[in-house]
């Protein structure tokens, strides 16, 4: 489905290829951006019928939320989205006035000018429908259209209210689009070339990725890599759809997340090293060993939507365990409040944290028909002389919890043990 | 139907009074001022329904047009309209959150959300009608209902184009929106306590008028006064909407635009002097005296939109004769270029032009009924030795065409002549 080059193609209807593309807000920070990614569509175009998606300009999100904020440290959530959303209204009318500066027909729609119906959850609503007569009829009328991202609207009346959709929202919007329209590609212009075997910063010798699949990225992004959110790639991978993640600043081919090809039988069955050192462990002390206790104390966090990971329960001694966990660490105040009346109510000793960990992951979907991994994984790290902390796996991932202070030299490590630096 | 004191009232069908409060840019420039005006509006709000119109925040629209112009110097209309428009989004939201913060409850909403349906005109839309369901139902769930001024939809669905309503825009949204609400009030808060007898900044002694009928604030208003913009009083009196005038600042009453009243048999038949600087004399010189040259002349500016005003035509001699009129400063080029080719066509010898003139008027609807207002105003003129260069009048309005060095004289022997300064 997914074509390198943007040429004209037909289907068998004798219709152009429908290409959808995502600018981010770095690269369309300025006028001065905004009037280059507008050359670079024009220059691209070639007969295809484009849908632009855009961000706001670099810090018009937050220079809105902090007037709000002045006004009242916790606002509205529907006045916030109303309030945000303008953000990428500004960035898609002045990209459509940029390219009919560039000789372009070219229109711009508001989430819901363009049919995005979302739940009226204000900040993170999701897509509930997407009704694309509107951005059909602008094609037709051989438009680019540019929607602004990140939004949506409750209801089909124009009395409806404004909707944002949350984090990797202009990324969701792209995807959800591509899917509606049924595009030929979806195309995610960012400021990284694509995505990498491991961070670039840390191993030099990192590889660009020509292709990944929706699971392998989703396990990357849910490991800390920071290329694109999972939302989106769920979203691509739900509705099949083939993602061309790229630079908007150069012509670097970029990387396509798809779904696994038969090509990947004969390549590296690991495709990635991820890191994450945004981490905290937790440590339920003294726990009486009886049946149910895990239950209580995950339950809890569960209905907080405290997400865990890398649990470790050790050997019960004299009727007590420590049982440890990681959480990201955005959410350690809230697991600690929600833990600390648990720790009373099932006699447990204390609640130790610990943030000075991290955790390293090999990725790849032939993980699961290959074993051998993890011991391949362990011996690297122990030959590094690199404590192993925990453990935690998925069919397509191992990943290791150890200090945060031995996060680069294990992540070199690995993408050396699994020889990742080939092309 | 005007009152002055916000009060809760009963008309008969037991239900509060619904009060639609505009605030113009300056009034909002910041969150700081965002913040005073809905405390203002909290304070003051004594059980009322309000509706309240506001305009962006200071130069916010002129920020986003610059920004516009940095990608072409002439944008699209339809997009540059989707891009002002933010303008008003943002400061409707962040006032309802300032509302919320006052504990008050509230509810912004946009003009497409508010029901406003416009023509499909960008950059000067004129509102077709009102659909207030959403209002009213805001407004039944006793929200304080924030509506972004100076903006429409062209349609009800939510894929409708975005329109702006052009200069005074704002001003006309609150009273259009107090026509289709019914309203008890309209109130126009701006940086000037009122309505004056005459510029304050030229004669000291000008006093603040209480009310004012819709006819002699046109009149005012077509002669340079520029407290509030025609547009928006032509539509309260087709709906019959008494608009106060008064500063968002202070608690001065403020001046009532509205229809005629038995009282103004008794009071000064002359309500106002204004004076225009900004104005142009065009002559045509040497036109033969035929029938239709003056059709010819006015015609071609007509067919331009070019309004004329004080047109002088000398006597003829030889079978010659000069025609003069004024137009706006702004639309002097136009004007030269529109009558360029008609000069030749009617066989005249020249168009000459004269930019240090100015008008002065004096308003009032006594006008009408009383003789001798003319003659007493150019004698106070001809006191003062102010050479009067034409004249022009309506039936409440009397305009003298003077040098314009010579303004600030003639306002100060007019405003003495007519009384004015009397309470």
């Amino acid at each position: 489905m997914h074509r390198q080059t943007p040429v004209s193609s037909f289907n068998g209807k004798a219709e152009p290829v429908i290409v959808v593309q995502k600018y981010g807000g770095s690269s369309v920070a300025t006028t001065e951006k905004i009037r280059n990614v507008a050359k670079r569509i024009a220059e691209k175009a070639n007969g295809a019928r484009i849908v632009v998606v855009v961000s706001a300009m670099g810090d018009t999100t937050d220079d809105l939320l902090n007037m709000a904020q002045e006004l009242c440290p916790m606002p509205d959530g529907r006045e916030l989205d109303k309030l945000l959303a303008t953000g990428e209204q500004i960035s898609s009318a002045l990209m459509t006035i940029a390219l009919q500066a560039e000789g372009i027909s070219a229109v711009s729609l508001t989430g819901g000018q363009a049919g995005i119906i979302t739940e009226k959850v204000p900040g993170k609503a999701r897509i509930l429908k997407i009704d694309p007569r509107r951005i059909r009829e602008e094609l037709n009328n051989e438009k680019v259209v540019v929607v602004a991202g990140f939004q949506g609207v409750t209801d089909h009346a124009n009395w409806a209210d404004i909707t944002t959709l949350g984090r990797g929202g202009s990324d969701t919007t792209a995807v959800a689009l591509a899917a509606a329209l049924k595009a030929d590609r979806c195309e995610i212009y960012t400021d990284v070339d694509g995505v990498y075997t491991t961070d670039p910063r840390i191993e030099p010798l990192a590889a660009k990725l020509d292709t990944i699949c929706y699971e392998e990225m989703l396990e990357m992004a849910g490991q800390g890599a920071r290329v694109m959110h999972s939302r989106a790639v769920e979203l691509g991978e739900l509705y099949d759809v083939s993602i061309l993640v790229a630079n908007s600043a150069n012509d670097t081919p970029g990387t396509v997340i798809t779904k696994e090809d038969p090509t990947m039988e004969v390549r590296n069955p690991v495709r990635g090293i991820a890191h994450d050192t945004d981490v905290a462990r937790l440590t339920v002390v003294s726990v009486p060993d009886r049946p149910g206790i895990a239950y209580q104390v995950f339950q809890r966090l569960a209905e907080k939507n405290i997400n865990v990971d890398v649990i470790l329960q050790n050997v019960s001694k004299s009727g007590v365990a420590d049982v440890s966990f990681t959480v990201a660490m955005p959410d350690l105040e809230k697991t600690k409040c929600a833990l600390y009346p648990v720790i009373k109510e099932i006699g447990a000793e204390d609640l130790v944290t610990d943030q000075n960990v991290a955790k390293v992951s090999i990725i790849g979907s032939g993980i699961r028909s290959h074993p051998g991994y993890a011991a391949r994984m362990f011996g690297a790290l122990s030959a590094d002389g690199i404590n192993i902390l925990g453990i935690s796996t998925s069919e397509i991932r191992i990943t290791c919890l150890i200090e945060k202070g031995a996060v680069r030299n294990a992540v070199r490590a690995l993408h050396k043990t699994f020889e990742l630096e080939k092309p």
